[in-house]
């Protein structure tokens, strides 16, 4: 079967997020003063095949631990596995 | 009030995605030859200050055309919208 699932890889709170200073700067520059914060993060769109939806999110599991999330400044969320 | 606003933006399908192919041969290299495909795009999550979630969402519909999407090559989802 097919599967379709979706990661979030965000920065750990409390570790600098350059990106998210940098686009919170440049908002309230382009006249949105009210913008307090901004994270940036990734949005991973991963289409696998699998014998279950179990598996695959295990096996996603693991394709984050070993290359899509650096353990030490990111945190990840798996946030569906649906069925293609 | 306080909104805690999340939103992603994907290069548009049919676009080039050399990120999201890199992920995609490294994965299959590593010992995922199951993975079809991988689309990248960014987890954006804004913290800002509107008077209702209507207005929190405007604003932010309006930072996403003028600097968080690029028009051209990226669409782009409200995904929540919370008061903080």
């Amino acid at each position: 079967m097919k599967f379709h699932i979706v990661v979030q890889v965000l920065p750990r709170r409390g570790i600098l997020d350059p990106q998210g200073k940098a686009i919170s700067d440049a908002l309230r520059t382009l006249g949105f003063p009210q913008v307090d914060d901004v994270h940036v993060g990734r949005h991973i769109v991963i289409e696998t095949a699998a014998e279950s939806a179990a598996a695959a999110r295990a096996s996603v599991q693991s394709m984050c631990d070993r290359l899509l999330a650096n353990p030490v400044t990111e945190d990840f969320v798996i946030s569906s596995v649906d069925a293609a």
